[in-house]
């Protein structure tokens, strides 16, 4: 008979342990949720600097207003109220590749340039790394993921504040610095300057930390839950869905069929 | 032109808030990630005690094993490893009424149960109200929520946990009053003694914090939200879903079918 | 050692049955997908006209144009096009009590009247006991499930058509002869002429289809799959998510908090 | 103002159409599902033909038995019964790359080989196409999507009943045309002869009948959410998910934490 190892939840007749720790007396009242989750995530207690990093990177994802899956949890809150698991596991649909997801590619390039390299020594060596990173991937065609932001074009703010973070913390690693010096190299390369937005920066920070990068989305998520609670919160005080779905469905115009295909050949 | 208004995120060119706070400077770094989901989901922002008080109900709700949400996250993630948020979505959507309800059901029980009674005064009073409370239920062929636990049956330990915590943060309100007079009263009239069971406490708990009825689910959710990462964790370290899988897989039973239906009249 | 059954899909080195047929030899290029669907959901095949008055409810059901699962489906897309199952998921989850849902509680309703009285005998019975089921609503203060539409005011003309299409195929059935009598009777009793809607009277038929009751609204999301492929397939040639999203994003309005709760007692 | 075209559903107080359709006159009764289906994600009625292979596809692929979209379903249902929608959504999210990703990959690997390359005009042609194909890909370290099975390793039963079905309607294109030379000349390469299986020759099939390459795996999709509500609907009469919850419950083994991470550097 197989049996399923985990050192996560478990519980007896009398005792609930979690991560090998007794629930009751030694987790709840004495563990943060943010150092839970972290805990949960590495089988490992964070020290307390890595629970600020972790807890200021869940802050800078948590809510950016009427994005798609703030506006997508809304719509299917108002379809189906009677479900809240639907309506924010809609919204988290909404966390792959192009709205969440760039915490985690920037995470992942960081960790794949850092892999193929030796760690520079100062902040000339990481500005060289920083200078062929940028013109290979140039010479790729392909873009920087954490380069630029649609609406933080002179500097997203976060970004300053996680490096200061970090290194209050003594926990800015190799990721952040790479990170860095790409926000001061690429001019050179690219001929502007673009800012280092926050969910980049993000993912540079979750990696120093040493999270799983095939995670890093999942702290997003993660942020973006409570962040849609909130949404869900306010929608229930102050109803908006019903008039965004209005907005969309009297505006549409019913146009003939196109037709499509046939043939790829 | 409708405007939609909103008291979460919104940014500007340089700046970016957060319920109306300076989301860089005011919020990462000082604000945890638990009291901020408070926070967003009542636009104000809890006292110490309270927070740790909603920390301890979330880690009550983390993560309890194998259950059918952790079994489909790693199942989903077995299915389709390139969508980490539509592993995390699928285990949320076994957060209905039967495994993570009961939070919401006792906090809504509870609240119906007050609302419709005048506070009580002293121990006795609670007693009184419970008493007829539980009387009722059972006059109406209905279960209470939160009463009874299928493994710890002679006690759920985060119960009087829970109970110690809200007490220590004078958070002890009138939902869990009468959460604890039904724990005291219920055997007299079920002639037998149930254990007050964690999910139920966690709702009466977070009842009286004041937290939106319609939600307490979604708090269950959050929780697991952090227990599911856990998780995937886990199963990228240590797979065990593809077993899973393959034990239902490999002992079925192909059996002929048995028609259904053709009328109800 | 614990065996499953199942009459569903089996295989063996050399076959595949589903339902005890042979796929590839059986199944495949003989049997519709709507047909099918009714088989799977029955383990009986349907005659050809239940297929057709099923298919007939499928066609009335798939697409109603931009309504919440639609543009729930787009915005999931737009922002997480990696991932086809994400966007319809999340869609269907839009599928609850509200909008999707009139199908399932119609068909509840009407079996629930039958279940408690005899079948009438002519137009006449039939009248006397839709008189009764809504006048005992309307003093319970509750509305009868299928009855008004906030578009079709003078008449939904799904309707008249899906009792033709159930008469042409024998299968015009006690549901839909109870719905049909609610829609002569209904203006006694509420001073008023209210139509009849679609989805209603799609519930009406499908019970008379003899399908499982608790899985009416599941019909009402295999039509709205295809439906919402239909929407994803629109979006990739003519995109509109993005000026949705920008449409909502733009017109908010960041207002300050309104602190909620702290206390219920 | 923005206006949203669409050629989906429309309506008005009188009227509904379909793809510009009257939906109750020259729909409902007379279009069949799976031509419907077609039609919406094609904007062009399909003809018979078209019709026939789309629904030999759809068969191929809705139910497979206990496949872990099955099991998540299950489980879904079982602990959020009041959400038929959430359990098929769970159940769909296991729609991606590894289990029902093959038809999607095969399609497009098919369709990129062709656009880059002369259509040969004999068997002899389309052998030295895919010799090159199969040579190239192997040279990359790259698998044939659509080539082996776990199971079917003597052949898929699936795949010449798709064949064939697709020469009787005319409609064995260049898609077809290049999978089957693959099935022939592989073993030249590969040194082994492996099954062409049903998910890759679905794929195939889908291309060469100008469906929406974005959108095979929807197709996949819309197939299993008939199977997925044959699920339930087994599962409502003869329920076994409590049972595989329990045999995954009840052999699971608390082991201590494994730490992960600390530092990526």
């Amino acid at each position: 008979m197989t049996e399923y190892p985990t050192a996560l939840g478990a519980s007896s007749l009398e005792k609930i342990t979690l991560l090998g720790q007794d629930l009751a007396g030694d987790v709840m009242g004495k563990v943060s949720f943010g150092e839970l989750a972290f805990w949960l995530a590495t089988q490992r207690r964070p020290a307390p600097g890595e629970t600020r990093v972790f807890e200021a990177v869940l802050a800078a994802l948590a809510d950016h207003g009427f994005t798609p899956t703030a506006i997508v949890t809304r719509l299917t809150y108002l379809s189906a109220p009677d479900s809240i698991q639907g309506a924010l596991a809609a919204g988290l649909l909404g966390g792959g590749s192009r709205f969440l997801g760039v915490t985690e590619d920037c995470g992942r390039f960081l960790h794949e340039v850092l892999a193929g390299a030796p760690l520079p020594a100062d902040d000339e060596g990481w500005d060289a790394l920083a200078l062929e990173t940028v013109k290979s991937r140039r010479e790729a065609g392909k873009f920087i993921p954490g380069l630029g932001h649609h609406v933080h074009k002179d500097g997203d703010p976060r970004t300053p504040r996680l490096f200061e973070i970090a290194a209050e913390e003594n926990l800015y690693g190799p990721h952040l610095s790479l990170f860095a010096a790409i926000g001061r190299v690429h001019p050179q390369v690219l001929g502007k300057t673009l800012p280092l937005n926050g969910a980049g920066v993000c993912g540079a920070a979750l990696a120093d930390l040493g999270l799983p990068l095939e995670l890093l989305r999942g702290f997003a998520l993660l942020a973006r839950t409570a962040g849609l609670i909130g949404q869900l919160a306010e929608e229930l005080r102050n109803p908006v869905a019903n008039e965004i779905f209005l907005s969309v469905d009297l505006h549409n115009a019913s146009v003939p069929p196109e037709p499509y295909g046939g043939s790829h050949g």
